[in-house]
Protein backbone atom coordinates (compact mmCIF):
# COMPACT_ATOMS: atom_id res chain seq x y z
CA UNK A 1 0.00 0.00 0.00
CA UNK A 2 1.09 3.32 -0.84
CA UNK A 3 2.16 5.07 2.32
CA UNK A 4 0.01 8.47 2.63
CA UNK A 5 1.30 12.35 3.36
CA UNK A 6 0.14 14.08 6.61
CA UNK A 7 -1.55 16.21 3.91
CA UNK A 8 -3.74 13.61 2.85
CA UNK A 9 -4.69 12.22 6.09
CA UNK A 10 -5.52 15.90 7.57
CA UNK A 11 -7.81 15.55 4.48
CA UNK A 12 -9.55 12.52 5.94
CA UNK A 13 -9.67 14.61 9.39
CA UNK A 14 -11.48 17.55 7.66
CA UNK A 15 -13.73 15.20 6.25
CA UNK A 16 -14.77 14.30 9.54
CA UNK A 17 -15.15 17.58 10.82
CA UNK A 18 -17.56 17.97 7.87
CA UNK A 19 -19.57 15.53 8.84
CA UNK A 20 -19.81 17.46 12.66
CA UNK A 21 -21.39 20.83 10.66
CA UNK A 22 -23.91 18.54 9.27
CA UNK A 23 -25.02 18.52 12.94
CA UNK A 24 -24.93 21.59 13.96
CA UNK A 25 -21.41 20.75 16.07
CA UNK A 26 -18.57 22.47 16.34
CA UNK A 27 -16.39 21.45 13.20
CA UNK A 28 -13.21 19.69 14.80
CA UNK A 29 -12.40 16.12 13.26
CA UNK A 30 -9.70 13.35 13.84
CA UNK A 31 -8.48 10.08 13.15
CA UNK A 32 -6.13 7.65 14.39
CA UNK A 33 -3.56 6.24 12.11
CA UNK A 34 -1.29 2.93 13.31
CA UNK A 35 0.65 1.64 10.15
CA UNK A 36 -0.51 3.42 7.35
CA UNK A 37 -4.12 2.25 8.02
CA UNK A 38 -6.98 4.31 9.72
CA UNK A 39 -8.14 2.58 12.98
CA UNK A 40 -10.03 5.32 14.21
CA UNK A 41 -12.21 8.35 12.95
CA UNK A 42 -14.05 11.18 14.95
CA UNK A 43 -15.68 14.19 14.75
CA UNK A 44 -17.35 16.70 17.59
CA UNK A 45 -20.76 14.92 19.37
CA UNK A 46 -21.13 16.87 22.75
CA UNK A 47 -24.01 18.79 21.50
CA UNK A 48 -26.20 16.23 20.07
CA UNK A 49 -24.83 13.46 22.50
CA UNK A 50 -25.09 16.05 25.31
CA UNK A 51 -21.65 14.60 26.69
CA UNK A 52 -19.00 17.10 27.54
CA UNK A 53 -16.27 13.89 26.60
CA UNK A 54 -17.02 13.61 23.19
CA UNK A 55 -14.37 15.81 21.29
CA UNK A 56 -13.29 14.43 17.80
CA UNK A 57 -10.25 13.07 19.34
CA UNK A 58 -11.82 11.09 22.26
CA UNK A 59 -13.91 9.77 19.72
CA UNK A 60 -10.73 8.32 17.32
CA UNK A 61 -8.86 7.42 20.33
CA UNK A 62 -11.82 4.82 22.14
CA UNK A 63 -12.19 3.49 18.32
CA UNK A 64 -8.70 3.15 17.81
CA UNK A 65 -8.38 1.25 21.18
CA UNK A 66 -10.95 -0.88 20.51
CA UNK A 67 -9.57 -1.87 17.27
CA UNK A 68 -5.98 -2.61 18.90
CA UNK A 69 -7.98 -3.78 21.58
CA UNK A 70 -5.27 -2.50 23.28
CA UNK A 71 -5.48 0.83 25.41
CA UNK A 72 -1.49 1.47 24.18
CA UNK A 73 -1.71 3.25 21.06
CA UNK A 74 1.94 3.35 21.07
CA UNK A 75 2.71 3.36 17.15
CA UNK A 76 -0.55 5.54 16.32
CA UNK A 77 -0.33 9.13 15.31
CA UNK A 78 -3.49 11.09 15.86
CA UNK A 79 -4.41 13.47 13.44
CA UNK A 80 -6.70 16.74 14.19
CA UNK A 81 -8.00 19.54 12.75
CA UNK A 82 -7.61 21.78 15.76
CA UNK A 83 -4.79 22.06 18.59
CA UNK A 84 -6.27 19.86 21.16
CA UNK A 85 -7.46 21.19 24.61
CA UNK A 86 -6.70 20.10 28.03
CA UNK A 87 -8.94 16.76 27.96
CA UNK A 88 -7.74 15.95 24.69
CA UNK A 89 -4.12 16.55 25.31
CA UNK A 90 -4.21 14.36 28.54
CA UNK A 91 -5.84 11.82 26.82
CA UNK A 92 -3.29 11.37 24.25
CA UNK A 93 -1.03 11.36 27.17
CA UNK A 94 -3.32 8.54 28.29
CA UNK A 95 -3.03 6.22 25.60
CA UNK A 96 0.69 7.11 24.49
CA UNK A 97 0.11 7.65 20.72
CA UNK A 98 3.39 8.68 19.27
CA UNK A 99 2.74 11.41 17.18
CA UNK A 100 0.66 14.29 17.11
CA UNK A 101 -0.33 15.88 13.98
CA UNK A 102 -3.00 19.27 14.49
CA UNK A 103 -4.00 21.98 11.73
CA UNK A 104 -5.00 25.32 13.29
CA UNK A 105 -3.80 26.40 16.80
CA UNK A 106 -6.30 26.99 19.56
CA UNK A 107 -4.93 30.61 21.57
CA UNK A 108 -8.08 30.16 23.89
CA UNK A 109 -7.45 26.44 24.72
CA UNK A 110 -4.67 24.60 23.24
CA UNK A 111 -2.43 22.87 25.50
CA UNK A 112 0.25 21.40 23.06
CA UNK A 113 1.59 24.92 21.91
CA UNK A 114 -0.76 27.70 22.98
CA UNK A 115 -1.54 27.80 26.65
CA UNK A 116 0.51 24.61 27.98
CA UNK A 117 2.99 22.28 26.43
CA UNK A 118 1.54 19.15 28.27
CA UNK A 119 2.80 17.13 25.52
CA UNK A 120 6.13 17.58 25.98
CA UNK A 121 6.45 17.47 29.71
CA UNK A 122 9.19 15.04 31.04
CA UNK A 123 7.62 14.69 34.31
CA UNK A 124 4.88 12.68 32.72
CA UNK A 125 5.40 8.80 31.55
CA UNK A 126 5.13 9.73 28.07
CA UNK A 127 6.20 12.04 25.67
CA UNK A 128 4.73 12.88 21.99
CA UNK A 129 6.21 14.02 18.88
CA UNK A 130 4.04 16.98 17.52
CA UNK A 131 3.49 18.41 14.13
CA UNK A 132 1.78 21.49 13.90
CA UNK A 133 -0.13 23.82 10.75
CA UNK A 134 -0.68 20.67 8.72
CA UNK A 135 -3.52 22.00 6.93
CA UNK A 136 -4.28 25.05 9.13
CA UNK A 137 -6.03 27.11 6.96
CA UNK A 138 -8.61 25.09 5.74
CA UNK A 139 -9.07 23.83 9.51
CA UNK A 140 -10.00 27.60 10.21
CA UNK A 141 -11.95 28.92 7.25
CA UNK A 142 -14.10 25.63 8.62
CA UNK A 143 -14.69 26.79 12.18
CA UNK A 144 -14.82 30.77 10.76
CA UNK A 145 -17.15 29.76 8.36
CA UNK A 146 -19.31 27.56 10.53
CA UNK A 147 -19.29 30.16 13.19
CA UNK A 148 -20.57 33.35 10.87
CA UNK A 149 -23.39 31.53 10.08
CA UNK A 150 -24.10 30.50 13.70
CA UNK A 151 -23.92 34.48 14.30
CA UNK A 152 -25.74 35.19 11.22
CA UNK A 153 -29.17 32.37 12.13
CA UNK A 154 -29.03 34.37 15.63
CA UNK A 155 -29.41 37.75 13.72
CA UNK A 156 -31.73 36.29 11.19
CA UNK A 157 -33.95 34.73 14.13
CA UNK A 158 -33.77 38.31 16.56
CA UNK A 159 -34.95 39.87 13.60
CA UNK A 160 -38.56 37.87 13.04
CA UNK A 161 -38.47 37.50 16.62
CA UNK A 162 -39.29 41.41 16.88
CA UNK A 163 -41.19 41.26 13.42
CA UNK A 164 -43.61 39.15 15.25
CA UNK A 165 -43.87 41.03 18.67
CA UNK B 1 -32.94 14.99 52.81
CA UNK B 2 -29.89 15.37 55.20
CA UNK B 3 -27.16 17.24 53.47
CA UNK B 4 -23.57 14.51 53.92
CA UNK B 5 -20.66 16.27 54.21
CA UNK B 6 -17.16 15.88 51.57
CA UNK B 7 -15.96 12.91 53.87
CA UNK B 8 -18.94 11.30 54.02
CA UNK B 9 -19.32 11.68 49.70
CA UNK B 10 -15.69 10.81 49.76
CA UNK B 11 -16.60 7.48 51.80
CA UNK B 12 -18.95 6.89 48.58
CA UNK B 13 -16.39 7.26 46.34
CA UNK B 14 -13.29 4.55 47.86
CA UNK B 15 -16.40 2.16 48.03
CA UNK B 16 -16.27 2.83 43.88
CA UNK B 17 -12.05 2.54 44.45
CA UNK B 18 -13.11 -0.98 45.91
CA UNK B 19 -14.52 -2.17 43.15
CA UNK B 20 -11.54 -1.58 41.23
CA UNK B 21 -9.57 -3.40 43.48
CA UNK B 22 -11.49 -6.79 42.87
CA UNK B 23 -10.88 -6.35 38.98
CA UNK B 24 -7.21 -5.84 39.63
CA UNK B 25 -7.59 -2.22 38.72
CA UNK B 26 -5.79 0.98 40.22
CA UNK B 27 -7.85 1.90 43.31
CA UNK B 28 -9.00 4.65 42.53
CA UNK B 29 -12.92 5.98 42.58
CA UNK B 30 -15.06 8.58 41.79
CA UNK B 31 -18.54 10.28 42.42
CA UNK B 32 -20.86 13.44 40.76
CA UNK B 33 -23.16 15.21 43.49
CA UNK B 34 -25.96 17.20 42.32
CA UNK B 35 -28.03 19.00 44.72
CA UNK B 36 -27.49 16.12 47.74
CA UNK B 37 -28.06 13.38 45.13
CA UNK B 38 -25.61 11.20 43.65
CA UNK B 39 -26.08 10.98 40.20
CA UNK B 40 -22.72 9.32 38.74
CA UNK B 41 -20.02 7.05 40.04
CA UNK B 42 -17.14 5.59 38.56
CA UNK B 43 -13.86 3.23 39.35
CA UNK B 44 -11.55 2.29 37.24
CA UNK B 45 -11.45 0.05 33.78
CA UNK B 46 -8.77 1.16 31.53
CA UNK B 47 -7.09 -2.57 32.02
CA UNK B 48 -10.45 -4.39 32.08
CA UNK B 49 -11.86 -2.52 29.18
CA UNK B 50 -8.70 -1.47 27.69
CA UNK B 51 -9.54 2.03 26.70
CA UNK B 52 -7.29 4.49 27.65
CA UNK B 53 -10.20 6.86 28.76
CA UNK B 54 -11.91 5.17 31.57
CA UNK B 55 -10.54 6.75 34.33
CA UNK B 56 -12.76 6.99 37.61
CA UNK B 57 -14.22 10.70 37.12
CA UNK B 58 -14.57 10.01 33.05
CA UNK B 59 -16.83 7.17 33.65
CA UNK B 60 -19.08 9.46 36.35
CA UNK B 61 -18.72 12.45 34.42
CA UNK B 62 -20.77 10.50 31.95
CA UNK B 63 -23.51 9.22 33.93
CA UNK B 64 -23.95 12.64 35.30
CA UNK B 65 -24.07 13.80 32.20
CA UNK B 66 -26.52 11.39 30.99
CA UNK B 67 -28.57 11.87 34.42
CA UNK B 68 -28.95 15.36 33.84
CA UNK B 69 -29.78 15.64 29.82
CA UNK B 70 -26.75 18.01 29.48
CA UNK B 71 -23.01 18.17 29.36
CA UNK B 72 -23.32 20.95 31.50
CA UNK B 73 -22.51 20.07 35.47
CA UNK B 74 -22.53 23.59 36.69
CA UNK B 75 -24.40 22.75 39.71
CA UNK B 76 -22.41 19.59 40.56
CA UNK B 77 -19.26 18.44 43.13
CA UNK B 78 -16.86 15.75 41.84
CA UNK B 79 -14.97 13.82 44.76
CA UNK B 80 -12.32 11.55 43.49
CA UNK B 81 -10.29 9.45 45.93
CA UNK B 82 -6.79 11.13 44.19
CA UNK B 83 -6.09 14.21 42.58
CA UNK B 84 -6.71 14.09 38.37
CA UNK B 85 -4.34 13.75 35.82
CA UNK B 86 -4.71 16.47 33.07
CA UNK B 87 -7.05 14.52 31.19
CA UNK B 88 -9.72 14.07 34.05
CA UNK B 89 -8.50 17.73 35.23
CA UNK B 90 -9.52 18.84 30.90
CA UNK B 91 -12.96 16.81 31.36
CA UNK B 92 -13.67 18.76 34.84
CA UNK B 93 -13.11 22.10 33.28
CA UNK B 94 -14.86 20.81 30.01
CA UNK B 95 -18.41 19.81 31.73
CA UNK B 96 -18.14 22.83 34.11
CA UNK B 97 -18.06 21.45 36.88
CA UNK B 98 -18.58 24.07 40.13
CA UNK B 99 -16.66 22.16 42.73
CA UNK B 100 -13.82 19.34 42.92
CA UNK B 101 -13.22 17.31 46.42
CA UNK B 102 -10.07 14.98 46.35
CA UNK B 103 -8.19 13.04 48.55
CA UNK B 104 -4.76 12.40 47.88
CA UNK B 105 -2.32 14.54 45.79
CA UNK B 106 -0.67 12.93 42.78
CA UNK B 107 3.00 14.23 42.71
CA UNK B 108 3.71 12.31 39.62
CA UNK B 109 0.71 13.30 37.21
CA UNK B 110 -1.61 15.54 39.16
CA UNK B 111 -2.71 18.58 37.35
CA UNK B 112 -4.91 20.24 39.62
CA UNK B 113 -2.06 21.21 42.55
CA UNK B 114 0.98 19.16 41.83
CA UNK B 115 2.30 19.66 38.37
CA UNK B 116 -0.18 22.33 37.08
CA UNK B 117 -3.22 24.28 38.58
CA UNK B 118 -5.24 23.55 34.98
CA UNK B 119 -8.73 24.24 37.32
CA UNK B 120 -7.47 27.77 38.13
CA UNK B 121 -6.14 29.11 35.28
CA UNK B 122 -8.09 32.15 33.86
CA UNK B 123 -7.29 31.84 30.60
CA UNK B 124 -9.50 28.97 29.93
CA UNK B 125 -13.31 29.98 30.52
CA UNK B 126 -14.20 27.84 33.57
CA UNK B 127 -12.70 27.53 37.22
CA UNK B 128 -12.97 25.14 40.08
CA UNK B 129 -13.61 25.26 43.55
CA UNK B 130 -11.34 22.68 45.18
CA UNK B 131 -11.17 20.52 48.49
CA UNK B 132 -8.00 18.74 48.89
CA UNK B 133 -7.06 16.08 51.11
CA UNK B 134 -10.03 14.79 52.38
CA UNK B 135 -9.82 11.36 53.63
CA UNK B 136 -6.30 11.61 51.88
CA UNK B 137 -4.87 8.74 54.06
CA UNK B 138 -7.70 6.53 53.67
CA UNK B 139 -7.28 6.83 49.77
CA UNK B 140 -2.52 6.73 50.04
CA UNK B 141 -3.43 3.57 51.89
CA UNK B 142 -5.39 2.06 49.46
CA UNK B 143 -3.23 2.53 46.77
CA UNK B 144 0.01 1.48 48.54
CA UNK B 145 -1.43 -1.92 49.66
CA UNK B 146 -2.68 -2.14 46.07
CA UNK B 147 0.68 -1.76 44.53
CA UNK B 148 2.05 -3.60 47.57
CA UNK B 149 0.29 -7.03 46.92
CA UNK B 150 1.33 -6.27 43.06
CA UNK B 151 4.71 -6.67 43.66
CA UNK B 152 4.18 -9.22 46.32
CA UNK B 153 2.13 -11.51 43.35
CA UNK B 154 4.92 -10.67 40.67
CA UNK B 155 7.88 -12.02 42.87
CA UNK B 156 6.10 -14.94 44.11
CA UNK B 157 5.40 -15.40 40.35
CA UNK B 158 9.14 -14.93 39.57
CA UNK B 159 10.07 -17.29 42.14
CA UNK B 160 7.97 -20.02 41.15
CA UNK B 161 9.11 -19.73 37.45
CA UNK B 162 12.38 -20.25 38.34
CA UNK B 163 11.31 -23.41 39.99
CA UNK B 164 9.29 -24.73 36.98
CA UNK B 165 12.53 -23.82 34.84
Amino acid sequence: MLQMSDEEYMLLALDEADKAVQLKEVPIGAIVVYRDQVIGRGYNLRETEQDPLLHAEMIAIREAAMHLKSWRLEECTLYVTLEPCPMCAGAILQSRIQRLVYGAKDPKAGCVDSLYHLLNDERFNHQTVIVDGVLQEESREKLRSFFQSLRANKKQRKQSNSIVT
